[in-house]
């Protein structure tokens, strides 16, 4: 993992900027004999599209992938898989304003700092649609992990977890030029016992890697997480009972993992999104030469980031899990 | 970051298990020139040490660090540096229960199912005992970044903000044969903007990653976390005016990053542990065989791990820091 | 370097086929600021394009690199930058009887062996096409190292040192349907000493890993190389005396490193390319059901790829040297 | 493989100098449940050990190794392996000349460059007892691959191949406190084919980086190396006919390889060993200062690296074949 690479034997490297050309990714480490077409990538990426519903961004990009290198009469072959994904509705001219000015919330001045020169147009590199990149490379990710079945949901909008309140909530906050976190749950199936691994590659820190590199995420949860930790160690045990294969267990406040390392159970996690930084109030800002400026943003953001984040969230974890899986593999020489 | 080694340019590989002869790590990568004698890491491990504090395990380690390579005449070489630690207080037939029998909320059966084959002395490598290396190469990373000041406090056990009721909750706990879990905050000041990556390198990540691997932590926030999700953006916005040197912030709720790269603020994390999972009361488990058991663990253990933690988490913090510092370095040819 | 991906710091992936839409590479951990156009790679690919010379391929490929991410207003932002060259004059049909027949010399074979379902055109990704992505990768890392200069050259044809018969040589060669080997050498001026590191990162085997993992090459040789085993110590000395910053050196066997370190002297390797595989005269083989074939290869083949490989091996002495600064800049906090 | 790390999932960690306490290594990632014990490592510990031979260097080292940790009961858990062996014949008075001059073909100008404080007694860590800890490492590695025999033997000191003069040749360079350089030559038999990738994961690209890597090696080959240079295509071509499993080659120039990926013949490898950089002659050079000297080394020197070598370049073998057939598993699914 290292800068825009993800993983170890099931890695990805992903590149391009919001109002470049393209973005992309190059999935390396696939397994052979794979089954793999444009469609199977483009069904995730339509989920993720913006212009989607009425509850976020309205830039409306066809998200149209293509599969360049490491497939062949629709197998991959073991070489790298190359994915683009061309930027059509970019509209630069809309940021021009924060060329000179430090957008609150955003990488800009971050970037500035370390770089020095940064391509300012809607966030460049640190821009949300980078995470195009990972859905589509969670997609070959999946095929490697046939087994597991990964799904996500939002559970809290703006600190409200009733579902039928979000979108007056979110109309609200859009209308107000405002806008609102989110908490996204993600739960793995069929992740049999023994992938992960000690130490630093622990299954828990890997996944937390993962999840809180997606853009806006600020927190995550394996299992229990805070509420574990306001948990008596008896209340917080996980039983054990015999089970067909196995252990039945009781309880799973673990979410899945004990040690670093699956245990069966299924994987539960969660991750908290930040409200969208791009907002229509004026906010206190500097520009690029130091000066007190003021910035109010109009663009075609989303006003509640999290909403799209779950496709994301489910991309990242079928990364990690493929990657693991071929670990395990590698070092213990059996699948689960 | 592979298995037992964590880090890039500055990394550092941990080994050994709780009651084998020694446990120990070699830090890679380190600059040369450095001052560094054993004294300059012992007073790091001392104040982890188990039996430091009434509070804390009653397992007598002197923690006694060697340093076997890489320093010479006072001052680090550049070359891996060789940290030995002996354990003494081994008991490892306190632990002959567990040999049979999985410990609920241990990594007994996640190890058993991924390796087959497992040391069951006090959880062997998965034991808390390894985060004596992690403090020990932490200290290092520290005379990388002296500009850097890290400190961590523990802000809650078992649920309870109130630090004067702390030593009666854990001495009630104790006496029942329970655990208590912990919030740990870890604050870093001196960070200069700039360090960390895009986009798999993002620093919060990395720290959550890094977080996340330590023994008993479930949730890792950077900033303001969770309560960030729940905030407006209007709220949320760390706004700014002109500073001295680059920009006064107004509020810090990102925590010190954002677009996973330093501001300059103070990086402010918070770590969930979870309750020791050895406790004296009867939990229903299984044993190797599949058959339904019953055990209580009556070892020397902390009641509650979370306070020994604030050493460990300090250390990743730092070693996370090291290697960050040497990255933007070798990348953008300046420290800050 | 995993698979696919070359380099620490300063790393490139590279992905395509010889016969797929497109080949490419994605640089990462490029320095910002950099001046960079694609006229600074295009000058580079211009030079290895098949067909710029009677005695190579004449397979027409403009060789048009595209950058699609990375830079911004002319010059290098810090985030990964993209490469991608079009595929024009792919003839796939030329190669349909390499689908079910194994070619001698060439990685069909070990291919199917391992992967179990190839890409049999024009030999897929073991194409030495995939060259085109580290020559644009390479002009990349000479922006890096502007304080050094690079030249290789080859030595030798066929075995014969005398640059004037190479032309008749290689004529007859591709009239006989034959194919000839070639020795080339390299030389880096201007890198400072320091650069380098122990024990696995030393720079000589990482030149080492570099030259061979490039299609054809067979052996490498640092310095005096193999003539090295067969001196004395006492003629293999290279001694010293005082110069002007830093030891003159009285002679360089070592080719400019010791104990894995640049000296500061000029570095020296050389690479010995075998004859092109791809030959028009018949050679016994089997075919992918196990039985009996022969097979003669007319395709548009350089009957020696060592001259293209120049350009080749250049590249990957860039891309070595480049991470190299890097790493040293990291570890030691100064460029030279 | 970073700095003092080498490999990607069956990797180790080697750390120590010369005259230090002690040396060792860390191996992660080994498979659980093999059979290990310190005997294990000993025989070949015993085989490459100073004093062992008339040949060789004088000093005399038990090299008597310690496993502390990542076994159990007599085997592998999975996790890592520290080994560590003692320095006891260290007699760092005798380098105290080297501490002020730097010795011709020796690394201590690059390293006194590099990193502008370094350990010159006996080379620290340039020095070729380095070499033992990858002995000890490769004696791990040997049992992940059970099918494999490797086998390395001298083929040339001093330019001569005839083994029946080598015993003269190196009493009268001893007399004369002159050194000889040495051709190692190694196989490996049971290779299936299938291991190794592309393009930077090359099996051939990894023996190279890990042979040159070896103290005093200036040059590797694999299969006919500079000779395939030299042989037109037709007879460079490794001809196949059906064979029992697989095809069965009519010769093997290429050493086993081809693509980067075996082939399922034996694999063949030379490497060349400069001569012992430490004589009695004197040599011209320059002290810490940059003032004229002069060195003549005395110490217990081999008076020709290349015989201990042959244990080092199999260990070597074993560290690459052992971690490409991990990564060949993780990423096929099988081991062959």
């Amino acid at each position: 993992m290292s800068f825009n690479t993800f993983g170890r034997v099931f890695r990805f490297t992903s590149w391009g900027e919001s109002h470049g050309p393209a973005i992309g990714a190059v999935v390396d480490g696939c397994p052979p004999g794979l089954a793999l077409g444009e469609a199977d990538i483009q069904t995730w990426l339509d989920r993720r599209r913006p212009g989607a519903s009425d509850l976020t961004s309205r830039r409306r990009e066809p998200d149209r992938v293509r599969i360049l290198s490491g497939v062949f009469e629709g197998r991959t072959t073991g070489a790298p898989i190359s994915l683009v994904i061309d930027n059509e509705d970019a509209r630069p001219a809309d940021y021009a304003p924060s060329a000179a000015v430090f957008r609150p919330g955003h990488a800009d001045y971050a970037y500035q700092a370390k770089y020095g020169h940064r391509d300012w147009r809607g966030g460049g590199r640190a821009s949300a649609r980078e995470t195009a990149a990972r859905v589509a490379a969670g997609a070959v990710a999946r095929l490697v992990i046939p087994e597991v079945a990964i799904r996500a949901e939002v559970t809290e909008i703006g600190g409200d977890p009733d579902e039928g309140r979000w979108p007056d909530l979110i109309e609200r906050a859009r209308a107000e030029g405002n806008s609102l976190g989110a908490i996204v749950e993600c739960q793995a199936l069929g992740v049999p016992p023994g992938w992960g691994a000690p130490v630093y590659a622990k299954l828990d820190a890997e996944l937390a890697a993962a999840i809180m590199s997606i853009n806006a995420v600020k927190a995550v949860e394996i299992g229990d997480g805070f509420a574990a930790a306001r948990l008596s160690g008896e209340r917080n045990a996980d039983e054990m009972r015999p089970g067909a294969a196995g252990p039945d267990f009781l309880s799973n406040h673990a979410g899945g993992i004990t040690g670093g390392i699956s245990t069966g159970q299924r994987i539960v996690l969660r991750a908290a999104f930040k409200p969208t930084s791009s907002i229509g109030k004026p906010l206190a800002t500097i520009d690029t030469r130091g000066d007190a400026a003021e910035i109010s943003v109009n663009g075609r953001h989303d006003p509640c980031v999290g909403i799209r984040g779950v496709h994301v969230v489910e991309a990242m974890v079928a990364l990690v899990l493929a990657d693991h899986k071929l670990l395990h593999r590698a070092q213990c020489g059996r699948d689960g």
